[in-house]
């Protein structure tokens, strides 16, 4: 099963573009899980068990893992979801980007090691650097395209054609060139929706993994309009830490849950509202 | 001590511009050492201090290390490169690129949990998701600005103002907004010498990583010549396979420190032949 059709059948099974960003911040993990011997990966995996009904994909980011030299919890994590959810689609956050051979081995740390089934990548380096991971055909190549950060400016959006912009410059070369087997989707943020609808002009039905909604404020109105396919999905809505947070004491789990239910929700208004009709209609 | 004056105390100590890249590829590491609990860092080890006094910096790639779980192996060479060999700069070559509290995770990651001195970013999401690295003072902070491989063309060259690549703008936001405290370089590849030329215009005195000769192919007179300071310093001029296996029994680190100290003498050489002088003189 690929990425795209494990995806596809995730938005369809769950109804839910929501993706549940795991970004376990150590200073944020709840007092009662710090004395544990693994405490990311406790933390990380009470938060999948009390949403994996509700989303389409788990993204966890290897930086809080690596930072604490904490790989094997990673590992642990995207085992217990492949295990015990199966069918919902892990995405490695980790913004690689290297040539030739290094390119392989961040490939192999991805898919091999870490079992994730798509990641996301850096494209300035161009082709080549994107090619050791689209030879994986079964897996995922999510790549940053336009991001919600105010820095996400000073290149993405300079113009490098008449009335082209280097974002869209990704968008385009994403689809013409750097998706020879239909694995290959873009980072665009839900901070500004015009350019968020100007990238799915762009992609066409390609999927979007779209953060920015939640604490970084993202309206979750103009992003689902401007960023949904036809069929009301084809987006992965990213939101970590308003969900991870949303409550510190032992209840984390439950408060997680009632946050990820009401994004769900309210992304599933949105999809309704967008379309007049529901996407399951 | 900060990087750069480590670095410029590196390069008058061994009157070398050559940077020793530990990509330590587990198929290519010679047969003694495969049975050792810790291969990895036994080669490397071996390569280090066998090429110590040529060097000015060593650069480990930690995808080499993170494909094979062997992050532990990463820490104990760079202790071991700043215990028995102290004054020679580390370059953690990781090319990360994120935002906000992932950013910090990562500086971390680079920073505290390896110690290294310096670290190589991505620029695509710019400038707060530089900041993060550039809090740590005494570290360096490397942007990718111009790389050597086909696709690096891609993006780098596009024309983002009349007259100015992508690449020639990296370069002028790392002088103008992205050098608060005196840290910043930058990685231009060795292939095309106009480029880094152009690059070394437009930042001055800023030191440059440059990979791309020996198994890329670059030509060392020319990237001398083209990215050389006036003093004959500001480049650390990086090999990595050359070096690493230019022998593949049980005399390889020997062979790498032969390959080492050519590859030094042809930099010195070219050096003094793009001056008229010797660096020392």
């Amino acid at each position: 099963m690929t990425f795209v059709s494990m995806l596809s059948s995730a938005w369809q099974r769950a109804d839910s573009l929501l993706c549940v960003g795991l970004d376990p911040d150590p200073k944020r993990i709840p007092a009662g899980l710090r004395a544990r011997p693994d405490p990311i990966f406790e933390f990380c995996r009470a938060i999948v068990d009390a949403t994996a009904d509700l989303v389409c994909a788990f993204k966890p980011q290897i930086a809080y893992f690596a930072a604490q030299g904490a790989e094997d919890q990673l590992e642990a994590l995207i085992t217990h979801i492949h295990a015990r959810h199966p069918g919902i689609p892990v995405v490695l956050d980790a913004k690689r980007g290297d040539i030739g051979s290094t390119a392989e081995q961040y490939a192999r740390e991805a898919f091999e090691r870490f079992q994730a089934d798509a990641v996301t990548l850096n494209p300035y380096l161009g082709q080549d650097s994107l090619e050791p991971y689209l030879q994986w055909t079964d897996r995922g190549v999510i790549l940053l395209c336009r991001t919600s950060n105010p820095g996400g400016a000073d290149l993405q959006s300079l113009e490098v054609a008449p009335g082209e912009r280097l974002y869209e410059r990704v968008a385009r070369l994403a689809c013409e060139r750097w998706n020879p087997h239909g694995q290959t989707a873009l980072v665009v943020g839900a901070t500004v929706p015009q350019e968020l609808a100007q990238v799915r002009r762009i992609v066409g039905d390609m999927p979007l993994l779209v953060p920015g909604i939640g604490a970084q404020g993202g309206d979750i109105d103009a992003t689902v309009q401007a960023g949904r396919r036809a069929d009301g999905r084809g987006m992965m809505v990213s939101s970590s830490r308003a969900i991870l947070y949303a409550g510190d004491g032992d209840d984390f789990a439950d408060a997680a849950r009632q946050a990820a239910l009401d994004t769900r929700d309210a992304l599933r208004a949105a999809v309704r509202r967008s379309s007049g009709t529901s996407p399951r209609g």
